[in-house]
């Protein structure tokens, strides 16, 4: 038995508090992870909202999980004990299921969640399926590799299903995932324009890999893009001018939406049948493209843009997630 | 010069009449065809009626050309002289694009319209560039040719790319393309489902490749079909119920759009980010797409179902066409 000291919202909506709880026997697939840093990401807001009407409480957020392995099931090779590792937002898929079996463990609809149904990272102690605790490399800052596992590996999948070093490559929204979305395509080689509605945010863009920044609200600037993009990542969660971002699309060209909006987004099939444009979503990445996305993030100095809270000002880090001040992602110090 | 003897509507909606018209010297790469036999798209319907606003008058229509090539300008080889081919919707292309250099000439910006701006295969003559004029094997019969070139490019296109013979395939639509549809996709060796509005069709669609057949406005039956379909290519020119028929793709699954609907199509984010689900379109299939289908249709009887009308009874065939009671492709027969 481990007593676990976390950090829980007790009903929807209210403040997160000191909460402790009991682990009961290791799985035989699980790894125990000793938390040193959690990410904050917006799911985490929405999840402690009940906002996806999904949320038990008390509610233990936290899904961008920086830790060391202290303790293996039986069925883990006790090497991993020792070893710095990362958890994003799932726990645990059934490796028999068949589409995990081909490698799109991302899709499996037997995924677990870090924090559905069952307790996260805001806190000393976590668990999750070996699979799902990645080694993270010795390039990556002590610190900063938490955000790669959500928010990281929610942006990766459009660059590792779809983009060519020869792409020109649009990210729609500045933000936790989107700073990392400019870096990742900036180090593939692309041509990268970022998307933003905060004119503000254009120096620190450019800095962080953008050729060019446009204010997403300009629809001449839109306009004039017609048919240049191969590639568009939408990370934002509010409505846009669909219609406007779709036509920047070259014949070919991907629509790719991680970002949760609840809109419908209305599109016309004569933005589609003459020009073969695709639109799509994902939600993380699956494990073998995450393993590929560390390596590639310690091969290129790629880490998010952080902004440390220690865990007892995890309150004050939600508000300011909340009211879009974080530049650009929050992380929590579990270790004081 | 060359006087051809057509048929043409002098104005928007107005029936077609006789009208002859005459062509200048031939083009370096262009063929000459001898009209035999034109099939009726609904697209001609569209056009005759102005209701893209792209149509120029005296409207003759017909790209769904069969015939033979009667003269070849400079740069095409006298050997294809007597060939018999099919034309579709494109007539030319810019080969120096870089679009069409990719073989992508079906999304290119330089594509000339049998029917825009010209004249049409309703006709005892016409032009094309000598690429975009197919020979056609002889395993497809006379007369039921011409189908292939814009209806059942226009499908093949999906199955060109996204198929795989181990894929559950819907249709929607059993009409002109989609009963094309269902044969590819039963010679491709997929499980086949007919979405029809019509109770009427389903004996016909079972004998033309479906293994079952749905009636698209049963909600229960499209939700008991959730995450079992791996394609679904829509051919109706009509709103559906699209979230129901969305949900019935599996992860990774493809909505590919054929059908020109015009209403917005409004997309849920949920239904793509969790799955990987996929949505595009296309017009008609590119070159070397064309020349596999022929071979492909050749080789396992792949043929429109067709009504043959003399041209003279051009306008019964409009007619019945727009009162959706053609089974399933009128064809006209230029030949006495």
């Amino acid at each position: 038995m481990t007593t676990v000291h976390a950090w829980a919202a007790p009903e929807a909506g209210a403040p997160f508090e000191p909460f402790e709880y009991e682990l009961g026997p290791i799985g035989h697939d699980d790894v125990e992870i000793e938390v040193e840093y959690c990410g904050i990401c917006h799911s985490d807001l929405s999840m402690r909202d009940n906002a996806w009407e999904m949320t038990t409480y008390p509610f233990v957020g936290g899904h961008e999980i920086e830790g060391r392995i202290v303790a293996v099931g039986s069925g883990v090779s006790p090497d991993r004990i020792g070893r710095r590792v990362g958890v994003g937002w799932i726990s645990r898929t059934d490796p028999e299921c068949p589409i995990c079996l081909s490698g799109r463990h991302n899709l499996s609809p037997t995924q677990e969640g870090v924090i559905v149904g069952r307790h996260g990272g805001f806190a000393d102690r976590v668990r999750a399926q070996s699979t799902w605790a990645y080694e993270i490399p010795e390039g990556i800052p002590a610190g900063e590799a938490g955000p790669l596992f959500c928010g990281g590996a929610t942006v990766w999948a459009p660059f590792h299903d779809h983009a060519h070093p020869t792409h020109r490559i649009g990210v729609v929204g500045i933000g936790g995932l989107g700073h990392m979305a400019l870096r990742f395509a900036r180090a593939w080689g692309c041509h990268v324009t970022a998307f933003t509605t905060s004119e503000t945010k254009r120096a620190e863009a450019m800095a962080m890999g953008a050729h060019e920044v446009v204010v997403s609200a300009d629809a001449d600037a839109l306009a004039a893009r017609e048919s240049t993009l191969d590639l568009l990542v939408t990370t934002q969660n509010v409505t846009i001018d669909w219609q406007g971002h779709l036509r920047m699309l070259r014949p070919d060209g991907w629509l790719h939406i991680v970002g949760a909006v609840l809109d419908p987004i209305p599109i016309e099939a004569f933005d589609l049948i003459p020009t073969h444009r695709r639109i799509t979503g994902t939600p993380t990445s699956n494990p073998s493209a995450i393993h590929a996305m560390v390596e590639f993030a310690a091969r290129h100095g790629i880490a998010p843009t952080t902004e440390h809270f220690p865990i007892e000002r995890i309150n004050e880090a939600f508000e300011k997630m909340a009211a879009n001040r974080v530049r650009y992602r929050a992380v929590l110090d579990l270790k004081g």
